[in-house]
Parts: structure tokens; sequence; C-alpha cells
């Protein structure tokens, strides 16, 4: 069960290339040496289909897996990469998959549209694709990084370069043309809340470096969220990672507080709340490390959001999550009035505070009161609001409004960005190994045979381990996937790409499976989970010679779950070094 | 303190028997040896109370408890069982609780219902015991199993059989006779959230074996959750454990958008969010292992839900918790009406989620687009959907619809469940040894001379522990009960039934009191908590011999949260088994 | 960067000097022995404050911060304490920050009164600090200890010395002038979420000893939270330590039920859940330790509310948080009318459940149906209600209605509360060392070379500490800060005070910032955070000679998350002994 690979491995922004072996299924060794662009790795769907078909048909994984490609096939459902799949899946009555999706002749399409415009609920967002559109939105996907405040930079996924994307803005009946493009190299797609219509087929999974495109018509108003939505697992995955953002749809009818004040809002807040995670695992565990509005910890207290006394205020709110309730307060402010989504028929007058989930939205109105000084705005979880989602609305009568905030992260550029990395004392990584006083190295020493690492919310946990000398080390899949396309699902592998001398590689592992690999010779190994190719971590091994004592120096400066067990680790290292002293 | 105690202990699905001890409460021995039907351990009750009124009755503890006690009992409560409670308990004025239940004769009862008909809103549920029904409900609670999907089975408590329960759907104004079988070995009972009247002491503790049943009106239209509730601190703990499920009461008036589409609803879904736990532990602090809808992870990513292009869609939804929050959405598809609580007066218009907490529910409804393709649906706490609680609607010309899917969890005939089970990968059971990659063995070396196990959530952790001979074992109790009677409080002891040689049995423990044993001989025992007889652990005492490596082995295959500790435990196993040998 | 420093300490409630070492920024020492009053350090304010503008003016975070001070300056922020910052701290143009609050000459107050009286909606509660009031409210905010139930005292900060603080009830249209005492040693505030207009500046920071008054109008009925709040990262800190209340604002219209029933409620119940924290770790990770109803855990079960059948009960219901969501749900009761935050504009009627997140309120009415028994109110989000948030109503035909039920914590007498004290069996203390088994001693055996400790959550973790002589202590601050003022940011330092003989004394520390001390010699150090002077740790140095096992013996008794790291350890500090012994 243990396959020998020789491969050469480049790693950059715009290509990956690797001689990997594809081993069969059935654990004879089969060293395929193919060079491939390893985006995703769409060969390990390939791959990861034969085994379905081949040893786990009788497993109960096997046989669910099974059936949700067949009945997603059966049922029409068109974002299947057909050219890829065709030749190993059967694809069931294909009727419906090859119709042009811009046909409208369907009679159905027509009674159905004909009814909706019949009655007094506005339509769906369906419109034909060749509509010619009255807006036109294109964002760009890709892994980057961005700058979270107080010295930390993240690195993850953006929508044009940022977390929060583009706050994007459209009016109630505009027919939008949204374009997304895939400018990384993993696939990316789009989930669009304020379209009422098929998104997934259009634009759920685009592949890296394709752009993709729909048309829909926005026919309620409100506050949505938009977010990465490569299909199956990657949707919650993307999302995790950084990729979402504010769209609007201005309603034609006027809110409440407008039509009293008779006027347009003197400031006008776009305010995405969202959380930031370490690592895959906290992610899916809800343990954030930072909170924030707007893409950095703190961003209004030291930029305050300044309005005048008796200014007319409206936010825009969204809590982005992934995973934590808001109860979105500021301190001094009563609302007049909240809508509902941002509905402005869904009104609740007066209210300390809106409570929102994740992707719940709020319009939220309200007079800045004639009395000037700092008004504090905050999560009232005010746990997590301490992590950083604080900021400030100070009633100056100094201010100048009319004034609009966007909630799109922060800007830099290049060479403020670099400036910024040079001074950072922090990188917070989900999927990768980050600082190690986050990603803290954990460290066994040579009397442990045999060493765990779970993988879990497309990471490795822990991400960077180092083992002695003969230990066998087993790798388990705890993401509860699903065999949804996209980029693929909660399927993982471990494969060495950088270091030796002792190459691994692991077959494709569903969920509880394991893969258990001795390590006879000291080396440091980098690997990566190749349908994941993001997912990357470090496996040192070392017989922890005279060397080893101020390495262990080096590694202090620890993360907030594990520091505690990492010097409980590092107390029995010393415990080995010292004992071999004596003996 | 330490009390030696003989005994036979047989467990099957309907009788218990045990010769137990019976020891006083001053530390002095009394072996009582007697044959009883261990439903959940009544003598623990009798028990447990002697001690509140003996050494603990001038702790805090004890005052509160009997506070707990007296006053619930003065204030006519009849859910107590008297027969087993009078030999020992004061029963102050009783003159309410010899009322026959069925009695309306009392004036107050009838100015009270008069003056409820005569109001503009509806009546309680209130209806005398023997008014004649016109729907009736039965159904059976036990504790059994399920299968979740990905190979793991599930050992919990189940009503008819499933987790959720069967879907129960009754018409406004139905006169209900509501029948509770209890098919288990220990108290259960049931909370109807449609019965606006007094359920607990109809149906709020039924012994093991007994049926009981209640009648009521049910006046207010909506989603309802039901659930096990056989009192106090066993509320909780019998929904973490599986046994609950959705009540529907059919509105007279119809929902809004029926009456704009001039048609009744083509797809009805009865969809029930809910979470799994591994262990008490983690339930009562939020750690699901699994979320999913109706029972199984991904259920409808394997079976999607097929509706046509413009069917009209209802969805009647509950979040069955226990513990986390969802936010309801579906990709692709805006809400045409929401109904908070399923109320059709309480109508939202427009909005991409639902915001629902533990035992919140909701009507959503709302078009399928003329598009044809597929609609994920999912909560949008992304972290907690990635465990499971995501699934498609299929938007498809072809689908059968009128279409209802029931919220019950999946059925199997036995043969079919047998097949499952001999295939299953992973077992999980909150209270009780699960599979080794979910409950690790702890193992600690024989230079550990003192360790703990927490009582938590109704669940010894770890529950699976090894150690030396001449360790010392502490249990503690860190559950924060009352003293209310059902399936009793939070009141634990650790008493052992099987294994050898040397038998033990501490005292009940209420909030932080401990117990602690030396173990002076190899063996392995496995234990239990009389007043829970369910909640088990295994006590593992070796002196690790030549034999043990082997066994560090087959421990591979490790849980969520234990991963790393194992691995440190089994080095430090390793390391002194190597001191061993060079010494 | 080692700091050896004398220094003097006494602390009591009223006072505490210390001679201390304010040591300079650039690593050479700088012994100044100065006597201050040691109230929140303001002189580490001004300390840190000259840090920025020196050696981290051109680190990202000394940027931000500097940041941050500036725009709050520049935007007529009036609560600094000008005195003290003054003498250090450049104020740009402070035209605005001189004027008297109460004045009213401005013209745009004027226009902006003017205005908002002729709206159809309720005015701000804006009006000039010298109108006479109609109510006045007084609080006293301390440190202080309450008694949870259970035999458990907490040790957290009170508000007229209880946790929840007092229930305030006014009238809608009511003149409040609210004051605040600041009975404590450090600074405290108020955030009144009654309150629409600048409260901050009033009453966001008040110096311990002082008093502060306030004047606004309560303009928009409903139930509302009202807390603490110091400035900045304080704000979270002194709600997670227990400084909340809720405040009523009584409607000048009736609530639905009370114009359809034609009379009063018989039964008010003013409801407050809310839960406890272990440290302030916990509490940032929303990991509580209890959860209740009104101050304590199952109270109401020990001393039911009573009421007689078809009573008319309206509960003023608000959940505090600081973190959880809450879905309230008593069992055998439909609502009639729930009103969102107590709003009698904003009804929902039907429904068995209200969702609430931290400071979210409701007003929650219905009648007992005739039918006696007990009526089970808890948040159904389970798992947390276990750990307390369990209550009665029990509905007897004896009540004694009308009744009143208020939210504040429970009184005692000193000498009821010493006796409490004497008796208790566990002290929970967020911010400093409780009951060992809640803060478990963590102990490092002398091949430890490296120790780490978090600051987060104004906390120590661990709290306790042993390691061996020649150890190197790091600690690193994770709190997430912002450089607000009030009882200062998430600042810290780590001073011994008692103990030695080996002194020390780090710089202040931003955010991830480090500080490490060699030990070289045994003692017992008790050490604290100058900035935030509740804030204790203590850190044992010992060789572990033969007096050892018997400590390791005493420390049995673990708290939730501690307890197998506990053992591990002890294990390790065993297995040394051992080894020694041997050689």
């Amino acid at each position: 069960m243990t396959f020998i690979v020789n491969f050469v491995y480049t790693n950059n922004q715009t290509e990956m290339i690797m001689k990997k072996s594809i081993f069969n299924s059935y654990g004879a060794l089969a060293l395929i040496l193919i060079s491939i662009e390893l985006f995703s790795c769409p060969y390990c769907n390939l791959e990861f289909y034969k085994e379905i078909k081949g040893f786990r048909q009788n497993t109960l994984i096997g046989q669910e897996l099974l059936a949700s490609i067949t009945n997603q096939f059966s049922a029409g459902v068109q974002n299947y990469n057909q050219n890829l799949w065709s030749s190993v899946v059967q694809v069931p009555p294909a009727g419906e998959q090859t119709k042009a999706p811009q046909s409208t002749d369907k009679r159905e399409f027509i009674e159905i549209i004909n009814r909706d415009n019949s009655l007094s609920i506005p339509p769906t967002s369906y419109v034909p694709q060749n509509t010619p559109p009255t807006k036109k939105v294109t964002i760009e996907l890709s892994q980057g990084e961005t700058y979270l405040g107080n010295g930390v930079i993240f690195k993850g996924f953006t929508t044009n370069g940022t977390v929060p994307g583009p706050t994007i803005i459209v009016d109630e009946g505009d027919i939008v043309e949204f374009t997304v493009v895939n400018k990384g190299t993993i696939p990316h797609g789009a989930s669009i809340h304020a379209a009422y219509t098929q998104t997934s087929k259009y634009l759920g999974k685009i592949e890296a470096g394709a752009t993709k495109t729909m048309v829909f018509k926005v026919t309620q108003p409100g506050v949505y969220m938009y977010h990465c939505a490569p299909g199956g697992h990657a949707i919650p995955m993307h999302i995790i990672f950084g990729q979402y953002g504010m769209m609007v749809v201005k309603p034609k009818k006027q809110y409440k507080l407008e039509q009293l004040l008779h006027k347009a809002p003197d400031v006008e807040i776009y305010l995405t709340q969202h959380e930031i995670y370490a690592s895959g695992e906290d992610a899916i565990n809800s343990r954030p490390i930072y909170t924030m509005f707007n893409g950095k910890v703190f961003r209004y207290v030291e930029e305050p959001i300044k309005a005048k006394p008796g200014d007319y205020v409206r936010i825009y709110f969204l809590n982005a999550g992934p995973n934590l309730l808001s109860t979105f307060h500021i301190v001094g402010i009563l609302w007049d009035y909240v809508y509902w989504q941002g509905n402005p028929d869904v009104i609740m007058p007066g209210g300390q505070t809106v409570t929102a989930g994740p992707a719940d939205t709020w319009v939220i109105e309200f007079r800045m009161p004639p009395d000037e000084g700092a008004y504090t705005m905050l999560t009232h979880a005010v746990g997590s609001a301490d992590r950083g989602a604080i900021g400030l609305i100070v009633c100056d009568d100094s201010a100048k409004t009319p004034l609009t905030v966007l909630s799109d992260g922060p800007k830099y550029t290049e060479a403020e960005f670099n400036d910024i990395k040079s001074k950072a004392t922090r990188i917070v990584a989900p999927f990768e190994p980050g600082s190690p006083d986050v990603d803290v190295p954990v460290i066994y020493g040579p009397d442990t045979k045999e060493v765990l690492i779970r993988i879990i919310g497309n990471s490795f946990s822990p991400k960077v381990v180092q083992v002695a000398t003969g230990t066998k080390v087993t790798w388990v899949n705890e993401d509860v996937f699903s065999y949804m396309e996209g980029e693929f699902g909660g399927i993982h592998n471990v494969v060495s790409y950088e270091g030796g001398p002792q190459a691994f590689s692991s077959n494709l592992l569903a969920h509880t499976e394991k893969f258990t690999q001795e390590f006879t010779e000291e080396g440091e190994y980098k690997y990566m989970c190749t349908p994941h190719p993001y997912m990357k971590g470090v496996l040192k091994v070392s017989d922890l010679g005279g060397g080893y004592s101020s390495a262990g120096t080096s590694m202090i400066g620890l993360g907030f779950l594990s520091a505690i067990l990492f010097l409980v680790l590092l107390m029995l290292v010393v415990m080995v070094f010292d004992r071999r002293k004596k003996s």
C-alpha cells in the first residue's frame, strides 16, 4: 500500500506541473508518469470515480457516492465537466443536457414566465441568456493575500484582490450580466443570492483561467451576499477562505425613513461583518482567530466614520459569517427603522439590535442625535467582538457628508502591500502553514512510533509535524464530503512534492479512510493534497541530534490552541534528549 | 469510602437485572443485595433523597435540592412517582394531587374556558381528558440505532426507530389523542410544542414499558417540534441523544402563495435540520460530529428532491438543533413568502435565508424558476454545513409531482439494516464507547499515579481509559443538575458491572463531587452509571508487559478532538516501554 | 530586556498602592519608584503612548494605534482623561472639547430637535443636561462576588452587588437622570441601550471612586440591556465579567393582550438569561461553565414562579449573553403575542420560541392554561440549557397573584453571604485563579526549558503554572486590542508583586508581542497586569525535590478543559521523579 513515486514539481501562480504517479485502485502500483496542468487535479476526479466503481463498489460510502453521481446526472444537472467525464461516465438520458441554456422556446418556460408576470409578486430572475443587460458586473476570483491589521497578513482566497470583495450595487429591475473571471489556479464559481434563478450551471464551476457569464434580472430589492461556489464541499471551503461580498439591489420604493425625512441618506455605510480562521479545522468548528467589519480588525476605530449631528444614516448590513451569530448594535443609537434583508416592505420600528446569522442581512436607518461624540458599533456577542468587530461612528459637526462607505476590503497598491508585508508580524493561512505562532510545529520524540495527522476543512492538522526516523505517520480524512463536482468534494490525498529523500503518495481518501507511511530516512518533506493543491503540510523527519536544542529554542511562539500541547511536547523532547545524554 | 460489591449483571433490551450494593450515606458499607428491574435505577432516586436529608443536609447543594423538591411538591406538581416516593417523602398539602386530571368540574376551569372562547385569539389547547379525539397519534420511544450515511452508525435514542421521528401532521382545530409508548428500558416522555396546555404531568415521565396518553386541541397552526422529555436534566439529554421530530398543524387559512397561485403546493418538503454528537460532553459544548437534513448526511445529494420548472414548493422547516444556529438558504432561490413558525398570519415576503435557532420553525414558499438544474440547499453557517447539512432540489422537466417528502429519518427493514451494520465503518454513540477512531482509548503509563475521568452530559470523558496497576482514578461529576424527576437529574455514580477482579461502586455524586478508587490488580472493567444505565465506560488496568506494543499499534485511528492527545500518550507509553527495556 | 524591580504592593478593596518600576521603552532599565493609586494604572496609558511614539512608530501596529488616537481626538471625542493625557498628547483643534455638554445654544442642535419633534416617529433621547428629570436612577459598579448556586461562588464584577444588576423600570417619555457610581478600584462606565443619544462621553469612562450622571429622555418603549462600558476592549470584558442588567421602558400604549383581556398582567416576570465563564479565554471562545436565569443556576427550579390557572403572564426577556444564542421556550405554552424588543408595535402572534442573540429582547405574553402543573422554561439550545438555564412556572390554584419577579441577581445580607462562602465548594473567577478544580495548576518538570503563557480575554492562560529552576517562561499577548481609552485596551504586561526572590516586569505588550524571563531561583511568584490590576497569575518555581509527590497528590481536582492535559503533565512529573530516583 506504499507507493514510491518520482516526480518533479513546480509551483507558481500560473502554472503547476508535476510528474505524478497515478496508482490504480487495487493496491498494486501503477506508476504512470504524466505531465498535467494540476488545476485542482481533474485527474483525481477520474481516479476517484474509478475507485468508486472499483474497490469501493461494495462499501456503503461507494454506493452512496455512486447514487449521488447517477441521480444528479439523470436529473439533467449540467455542471459536470463532460469533456473530462464522458470518457468514463455513462450519462443516462442526456436529452436535456445539450440544450442551449439561452433557449426560451420551451412551451413550459413561456407558460411559467407568463404566469409569474401576471402575479402580484415579483417574478423570478429568469431571463433568456441573450437578453441585453442593463448592468454589467465583473468579479475576479483568485488565491491571494490581504492585510487584516495589527500586523497580520491573511493568505486565503480573494475577490478582486480583497476580502470582502467589491460592493455590487444595482437597481431593482436591472438586467444584470454577471461575469466571473477565474484568475486562480483552481476552479472557482459564484453563488449570487440576489438571483432568483438557476446559477449553478452557469457559474457553479469555472475552471482556472476561464471566464463565465450569466444574465438575470434582479426582481427583489434588498441586501444580498455573493460568494464563491465551485460546488459541493468547496462552497463552504471557499467562503471560509474569504471569497464573499455584498450585493445590494436598491428598491424602487423609498425606504420609510427616506419618505419621512424627504431626503436621501447623508451617510450610507455598506457594512460586512465576517470572521477569519487560522485553519480549516478551526473554521469547521467555529473557532475564529479574528472578527472584523469590512476586512480589517478595528478598521473604523483607526479611521472612524464621521457624520454630522442630525444626519440621516443608512447601514446596509451583511453578516457574511461564515459561522458566527451577530447581534449588531451601536452604543447610543436606537434604530428608527430596520428592514429585514433590506426589503422596504418588511419594516420594524425601534430596537437596539439586529440579529443576523451567516448570510443574513438588514437595512438599518437612524438619525445621528444632536450630541457630538463617538458611537461605538459592534456585534453584541462580545466574546467574538473582542477579536476585532468593533468600529466607531463619530458624530462631529465638521464631518463632510454626504458620505458613502463601501464594504470592500482595504485596497493597497503593490508598493504599499509590499511595505506592509515587509513589516508584518504574523501570517494566517487556513490551508497551509502560517506563522509558527499560529501553526505551531508539533514535535514528536524518537520514542514515538506512530503519529496521526487529521485532514479536515481542507487543511492538515497539525500542519507542521516533526518525527524521528522509524515513525509511522497516519493521515485520516475527517471531512464529511459529498461527491459533487466543482473544486471536488472533501476527498483528499497526501502527496509529497518537495524534499526527500523518501517520497510518498496516498490513495484518494474518502471519509474516515486512512493512509499510513513509515519514514525511515531523515529529511524535510513538503506534501500536498492534489485534489486541493493549495492544501499543504510539512513533515520533518529528524533524529534530533546535537543540533536539536537550538531548533527547540527557535520554535518558541505558540498559537492559540496548540500552545500548551506544544510545551508538553517540547518538554518530552528535552527529556528524551536529556536521557540520551545520561545513557 | 471504597465499597467492595459483588453483583451479577445482565443487560438486554427488555430486562436489566442486577444484584447491587446499596451503600448507606455515611461511609460505612451496607451491602444489601436486591434484585430489581434496573429501569433508570429508581432506587438511586431513593438513595440520593436519603443522602440529601442525610450528609448533604447542611451543604449548599443539599439545601437547594431539598428546596426544589419541597417547592415542587407543595405546588401541586403531580408527576412524581408517588408509589415509589411516598415511603420516604413527606408530601405537603396533597389536596390537589388526587384530583382526577380529566375533571372539568372546577369552577375556575369553566370560567377560564369560557373567557378564552370569547376572545378574538385562539383558546389554549386544554380539553377534558375524556373528550373524544378527532386524531390519534402514537409514537414509540426507545434506545436504538440508525444509519447516518457515509458508513456511520449512530447508537442513541429513537422515535419509532428513526432519528428524526415520524412527521406528525394534523389540522388546526383537531382534538388529538397523543399516545406515547415507552419501548425502552429507561423512562422517556414527551414535550409537544403544538400543545398549549399542561403536558408534563401526563407525558412528562413514562416508565419503561409503560404507555401514556393525553388529549389536547391544536388551536394554533404552524410547524412544531416534539421531543422526548422525561423531566429535568433528561430533557436536554434525550434531545441530544436523538429523540425529536416535526409536528405540523395545518392552518384552516390558506398560506398566501396558495391564495395567489390558486393551487396547492406541487412539492411539500418537511425538512428537519439536526446535529449528532459523539459524546455528551461534545453536545454540552456544542461540538457536533455530523449535521444533516432528515437523518442522514447529504441525504438529498444522494437522492435529490425533484421538482418541475415553475412548481410551487413549500418547505416546512424545523431546526431541531439541539445546539446550532441555522440560516437555511437555497442557492438560486429567493423566497416568495416565509411564515414565522409556520403561522400564516406572520408573513415576510422575499429574503435569501430564514434564521432558526434550536426549536425554531418556518414555512417557506417559492416557485421553481423556469430554468432547469440543481438548486443546493444548506445552512449558510457553512462550517457546520460542511459536516453534512447540504442537499439538492433538482429542477427537472421530467420530475414527478405532486411530491411529498417527509422529515422522518430513513427507514430500513431489519435485513437491510443488518447489511448496513455489517458494512459500517464507524459507530458514534454519545453515552458509551463508540468506534475507537471516535472514542479514542486514552492510555496512561505505569508512572502515572492519578487519573481523572469527568462525567458530563451523561457520558464519561474519556470513555475508554487504560492505567497501570497502582493508579488512583478519580471521577468528578461536572453535570450541573437539578433535582427534578424523570430520568433523574444529572446525578451520577460509577459502578463496575463486568470484568474484574476488583469491583468498585461510588456514592451518588452531585455537581463537583468526586469518587476515587485505587486499582491494584490487572483487569478490564466495564462500568456504568446506575441512574443512567446506558452510560458506560471502560477502564483497563494493565501492567503493560511485553504484549503492549502490538496493543499500541492496534489503537491507531483517532477521533476529532482527542487525536493529538492520544499521540502524546502513545509516545509516553513507548518511552516508558523503552526505558524499561534499558533499565 | 529583563528588569529587576523592587516594590511593595498592597491590595484591598479601596486602595491599591505600589512602588513600581516604570521602565523605558528601549530596553535600558529605568527604575523609577513612584507611589501611585493603581487605578487601572493610568501611567500604563502614558507609558504605552510613549512607546507608540517611540519604538513602535514604524511598526504596523504602532501606526494603526496612532491613527486611532489621532482620529478620535480630532473628531471631538471628549472622553479621554485630558488631565492625564494633556502632558504628553498633542490634542488637535480642541474647540469642541471645552464646550459644556449641557449647552443647547448650537444652532444645529435646535434645528435638529425641531425637525425630530415634527416627525411622526419618536425623537432621539437628547435633552439638555440641565433638564429636570422625572426619574432618577443610580447604579453602583464594583468588583465583587456573587453566589451562583450549587455551591459555586463567582468572583467578577457586579452592579449594586449582584449579577445581573437591578431591574430598572421607567415609563415612555420619562426624563431619566442616570447616575453611575464607581465603587471599584478600576474605571467603569455605562452603556444604556434605552438611550438614543450620546452616552459614551458622559458615562463611557468613570474613574474609580468617581460618580457621573447624564440626563436623557426615553422615547422608545421596550426592553433594553444596560451594561458597564469603560470604553474599547473593556466593554466586552466588563460584560463578560458580569456587569449588566435589564432596563424596561414601559409603553404608553397597551400591549395587545392587555387590550384583549381588559386587565394588567397577573404575573410579570423580568427574566435575564446569561452565562458565566471560568476564564477570559473561555469567554472569548464562547465556552461557558454555567448558564442561568436571573443570576443563579436553576433558580426557579428551587423557587418556582407560581401562577394561577388562567392567569395573564407577561415576560420581559433579555438575553444578556455575552455570547450564546437563546431560543426561549416554555414546555406546554404557546405565546399569545410576542413583541420584538418589547415594542408594542412589532407584534407576532403564536409561536413556540423567541430567538434572541446577545442583547436581544422580547416581551412575551400568554395565558396560563386551566390545567395545573409545572411548565418548564428553558433555552431550547439544550446543550447550554443543561448548564443551568432551566426554571419552572408552576400553575397552581393557590398561587398568590398578582406577582412580580424582577431580574436582579439574588441578594444576601452580609451574614448570609459569609455563611454561603464558608460552605462554598468552588470559586469561579475569570481573571484570576479560582478553585483548583477550575483553574488547574499546570506543572512542568525540570527538563522543560521553555514554557508559554498566553494572555487573552484579560486573563492569563494557564493561570497557575509550576516550572523548575532554569526554565524560560514566555508570555504572549493574544488579545486583539484597539487603542481606545476607558479601562484601557487589550494591552497587557506582566509584573510580579508578591513572592520572590526574583522579581520580574515586562514592557507593555501589544497584540502578538512577547515577554520572556528565565527563572533561576526557587520561589512562588504572584504576578499581575498593571493596566488591568485584577488580572492575576501564579508562577511557582520549584526544583521538585522530595516533597513533590505529596504536592502532586494535593493537586487532584481538575477543571473542564484542562483535565486531561493535567494528567499528562502529572504523569510526566512522576516519570521524571521516578527516573531521578533511579539515576
